[in-house]
């Protein structure tokens, strides 16, 4: 799916585009189908517009696309109307760190094709990928029916408010209308010098850059959590993004345990907080990677370990 | 009501203090009260969540105040529930170019106070005074109800998209809740580079010769109306800000005599488009004189006020 100007909206940030979409697709009480765990940020955008969600379960490779097929047929049955649309993160999941394999995503669109549905691809982290080859984003196969979401939020600066959405050009006039009701434009300044930044070629270097030293920060992680972490727990390891998916023994709550890891002076995001429903991960934890310098990781994911091993009574 | 960290949050313009105030404030079906004509962008923002509006009249002076409380007994009547706020442009009003006197700014917050209800203040033309004094903005009488809406759009650059509004503390969480849903987040690259402008002292001086020039601008638009239009038709007079509103006799359709003015190579923006029930304005226009160059504003008078006497068969 080329991005030409006249499919293409800059909004303020992705987490725009998420809202934006809310506007024009979510009516009260519409159900999205969406993995569970999901990008905590798009359940706050889509709340705002009284969404519900049918969740489907997440592997190690993503999505379980094929369960979305009985998760419309549910929706059907309980609210008389077909969902809003499927949301998925192919590339290094925020939460899950899991990257949706080629085959998943052809079924995805086929099983999108076959039932009506659109799909918004969000896909903040694309770029960052340390090891693997790149795969086709869903959109080159189904472009008539994918939003598809970019940002420079990841690879440039959050503060920029940069995001874009690639979409269908029938849908480009609900957008654009959404979008002069919310803020009118998305700052021009901004533009500009994010323009200037790129013509004079430094965002591709800066992303070469990025790759390196958070690639570093994930091995460190990954490195620490088999040294210092108790057994019983389990983690996923992403091939790129920032995040990567941690589990505990299902006797510890990861809500309640944060107060102690916060007395360590630790701070994770609890699993449950990516369940639109509160459903689950109760036992799970988003750890990031990519902020901190790897000897902070290594420390962190030491001390995390022993407040584990505290609990567990296994000191 | 002094602006303190814990009362302001900063936006993506002012248009999208609109919006989360739509967000927080407006269900489905809610009455708005405003007056007519009033500004389009707040229409459009609103008109998203659903809302409709109870509308008062408009003279010189602004916003007939008194006819406030009939509004809200007609909003509780028709709905069984009370207007989500009142909504006011007391300076220099878009498109009208009224200012609201001292008298009817402390006579409106004394209703709003007697009716409870909240009263969103927008203010993005307060500091393009051309003459007269400063009046005291409502949200002193009244700070615990009022929601006080800024803008450096009109004083420095809209491309920065930074806005504000202050409003009663206890209000603030839901507004931050709404915000970081709709966009995480106001450009921070933009606010340095901004508060930057301003420790260097360049946006003082840089307001007084917007004053400057605008007033100008203004003047010779004034002169321009005397000169070249029909009798029959009207202007408001303007203290300040960007706009002035102009009535035309009444045979006269803004929206249809647009063509003509458009083939004339002038444009301007027909009455209706800000009366939210589209039930007035079709005898009216909005015209900015803060855009054009002096001698741009002579030429596109002369050439309106040849368009109306063509129509009125008066050359």
């Amino acid at each position: 799916m080329p991005a030409v100007p006249s499919n293409v909206l800059l909004t303020n940030g992705s987490q725009q585009a998420l809202d934006l979409i809310g506007k024009v697709f979510v009516n009260r009480e519409d159900y999205i189908i969406t993995s569970r765990p999901t990008y905590l940020g798009a359940i706050q955008a889509w709340n705002a517009y009284g969404a519900r969600y049918h969740t489907v379960n997440l592997d190690d490779e993503g999505m379980v696309v094929e369960e979305v097929e009985h998760a419309y047929e549910k929706v059907l049955a309980d609210s008389g109307r077909p969902p809003s649309f499927i949301y998925v993160l192919p590339n290094f999941h925020n939460p899950a760190g899991t990257t949706l394999p080629l085959k998943r995503r052809e079924r995805l669109a086929e099983i999108a094709t076959r039932l009506d549905l659109p799909i918004v691809e969000d896909d903040p982290y694309g770029q960052l990928r340390y090891e693997g080859e790149d795969l086709p984003p869903i959109c080159t196969f189904v472009p008539e029916r994918t939003m598809y979401l970019g940002t420079f939020s990841k690879t440039l600066a959050p503060g920029l408010r940069l995001g874009w959405i690639v979409c269908p050009e029938v849908l480009m006039q609900r957008f654009v209308t959404a979008k002069q009701g919310a803020d009118l434009h998305t700052g021009t300044f901004a533009q500009h010098v994010t323009n200037d930044i790129c013509q004079r070629g430094f965002l591709k270097p800066h992303v070469q850059r990025l790759r390196r030293v958070y690639k570093e920060r994930r091995d460190t992680m990954l490195e620490a959590l088999a040294e210092f972490w108790p057994e019983g727990c389990s983690w996923t390891q992403p091939q790129g993004g920032l995040f990567l998916w941690a589990r505990v023994p299902e006797s510890i709550n990861t809500t309640d345990f944060l107060q102690q890891a916060l007395e360590e002076k630790v701070a994770y995001v609890p699993g449950v907080s990516f369940y639109p429903n509160e459903d689950g991960g109760f036992d799970a934890m988003r750890l990031n990677f990519s902020y901190c310098a790897p000897d902070e990781i290594v420390e962190g994911i030491r001390r995390l370990g022993i407040a584990l091993k505290r609990e567990l009574r296994i000191v």
